[in-house]
C-alpha cells in the first residue's frame, strides 16, 4: 500500500507543468525558494506549495539556511513511475502480438 | 501549451490506483463500466467519474451500446509521458557524469 501512495503522490506531484519545470531547473543544479519564486513570477507563497508537493512526494529536498529555503532534488528519482509506464507498454505490446497471432490463424483458417 | 496540458492531464489520471488498475485491466481486454465497477468494488457513479477522467487525457474511449457503456483504452499510449521521465532521468545522468568529472579534476589538483 505504500508502494501505491508513493506513485499517486509522485504522478500528481507530476501533473503541473510548474512542477515538472522545477524539476527540470534542479535537474541543473540547487535553488532557494525565492529563485524558483522570481524564475517562474509567482508569490513566495505559491512556490512554497509546490515545492512541498514535490517534497511529499519525495522528489525534492529542503533545507533552512537562515532565512533562506534552498532546494535540491529528493531521493525518489521516478524509477518506480517508469518501470509503471514500461510494465504497461510491454502489457500493450503482448496484446498486439496475440491480436497478429489471431489474424495470422484467421488467415490460415480462410486459405 | 496543448502538449503541457496533455502531460497534465495524463499524470493526473495516473496519479489514482484504481484509474491505474483500469489501465492494466483494459490492456488485457475492452470491458463495461458495470464490468469494473464490480471488480472494483465500487458504485456505477463512482467507476463514471474514473472512466471520466482517463477519456479526458485520452487514455480511454467509450461507446454507448443500448444501456452498456463499453470501455477500451484510448489512442493516447502514454509515450510523451514515458519519453518526459526518461529525459528526465538523462538529465540526471548528465549532471553526474559532470560531478564525477569535476571530482577527477579535483583529485589531479591535489596529486
Amino acid at each position: 500500500m505504500v508502494q501505491y501512495a508513493r506513485l499517486d503522490a509522485a504522478f500528481a506531484a507530476l501533473s503541473d507543468r510548474t512542477r515538472r519545470g522545477i524539476l527540470e531547473r534542479l535537474g541543473r543544479g540547487d535553488a532557494s525558494i525565492s529563485d524558483l519564486a522570481t524564475r517562474y513570477r509567482m508569490t513566495l507563497t505559491g512556490m512554497n506549495k509546490h515545492v512541498r508537493v514535490l517534497e511529499r512526494a519525495g522528489l525534492v529536498a529542503t533545507v533552512k539556511v537562515g532565512r533562506v529555503r534552498h532546494c535540491r532534488l529528493g531521493p525518489r528519482r521516478l524509477s518506480d513511475e517508469s518501470a509503471w509506464i514500461a510494465q504497461y507498454h510491454q502489457m500493450l505490446e503482448e496484446r498486439l502480438d496475440r491480436l497478429d497471432a489471431f489474424l495470422e490463424r484467421t488467415k490460415g483458417d480462410q486459405a
